[in-house]
């Protein structure tokens, strides 16, 4: 079943835990449909904050942490959350995979960043319609390759108010293979939002001192660094809980 | 009423918010008087974790933060705690401000370090004798001089299980007033528990990236970077509870 609502067309509507509805939503963007999935409480009494969740390389818009970002936003915070794939990821390709040639190929492609931006806030303005949204409560949540997207989106949209970001630097062996650095040396100064950023000391595809420096030129004043030991995809049941808090207290205000 | 535990003599009892129960005590260290201060659940019922807390510059065994962070570990989390005063400081002496020539003089009193590191050896001693403590499970908390004194401590003692850390690095006017940086640099590479760390990211007296260089010379495979915005005295109650939920998870195992 597909109903619309504003700009955004629901695919379908499961209830995931009991307290938690899921639905997979389409936004068109220039014709193209970006797909994505929104989280929020079963029973909405008023508009709640949103929190746009972007996924990691080699993830998708429904990838366990998504799911379990969507899920504990919703049911322990009565947030809405959303996510959208990437290029090439989940409905747009199917990448599974950073090592598949074709991400290397999304990175090197003329305007993948500003292009990503562009859906990210094609999204969130058709989100910002839906009556249990409260439109002047929308953090973000985005680690990696979330980052690589979601720094520069963070640093051109005002309406986000709090931001999780972090797994990326300025230096570093997935640097090496994008070429995004310059990109997010850029955007930094001008994410003016409350940040978390996030740190996997360990980090094995960001180093630590390129991770350091970008979070150094973040311009926000309230801004927070969590370094945690291990590898890059490795990440604690506290430093996840960690940055979830860190979004309800901004957005709860 | 003066009661003795082994090493310990017991100088009188309060009980703080119905469920704590506060000691003072002394232990001689070389027939001269160290005061402290244990804090514990008034109701006991198996040998508890034990924290060791040490105050900042002019600060002492029982100001604000100590007894606060006594109250919280002993009343939410079921641990002892305890604080002695450093040299100079509380009932050795009463400082009252770093800007006092006599908190100079301190350090650069030849053994300075050592001599608290002695101090703190032997309240652990003694209180580890106490049948509410739980010699296995002993952690450590102090920022800035309870770092500068702290650090060396935790280095040099196995019996710390897990240390919080921070507000002091190696460079900074608070360095440039103790001199102290030689003997963290020195001893930063033999803290090998598990390692919380602290930063205010505005931080006047340690600047921020001596910090980051002192964090990096910790040698302990388990460390965390928390960095939060604002000056040296600054710290919110966020920063606050997480650095006693780290001891609280490391301890409580």
């Amino acid at each position: 079943m597909t109903t619309t609502a504003g700009a955004l067309a629901f695919l379908g509507e499961t209830v995931v835990e009991g307290r938690v509805a899921e639905r997979r939503f389409e936004v068109l963007r220039e014709g193209e449909p970006i797909p994505g999935i929104l989280w929020a409480p079963a029973a909405v009494s008023r508009a709640a904050p949103l929190v746009l969740l972007g996924h990691g390389g080699s993830g998708h818009k429904r990838s366990d942490r998504m799911l379990e970002l969507g899920i504990r936003f919703a049911r322990d915070r009565g947030f809405a959350a959303a996510a959208i794939d990437g290029p090439g990821h989940g409905d747009r390709g199917g990448l599974t995979s950073t090592d598949d040639p074709a991400y290397r190929a999304i990175w090197q492609r003329p305007n993948n960043v500003p292009e990503m931006v562009a859906d990210w806030r094609a999204a969130l303005a058709a989100l910002s319609e839906l009556e249990l949204v409260d439109a002047a409560r929308v953090g973000y949540w985005g680690l990696s390759m979330g980052t690589m997207f979601g720094l520069p989106f963070v640093a051109t949209e005002p309406r986000i108010r709090a931001a999780v970001l972090g797994k990326a630097g300025l230096t570093g062996s997935s640097v090496d293979r994008s070429g995004i650095a310059p990109h997010l040396r850029e955007a930094a100064p001008n994410v003016t939002c409350p940040t978390y950023f996030h740190v996997q000391w360990d980090d094995e595809r960001f180093d630590r001192y390129g991770s350091l420096f970008l979070f150094d030129q973040i311009a926000a004043a309230e801004k927070e660094l969590h370094t945690f030991p291990g590898l890059h995809a490795e990440m604690t049941p506290q430093a996840l809980e960690s940055s979830i808090a860190f979004l309800a207290r901004h957005l709860s205000a």
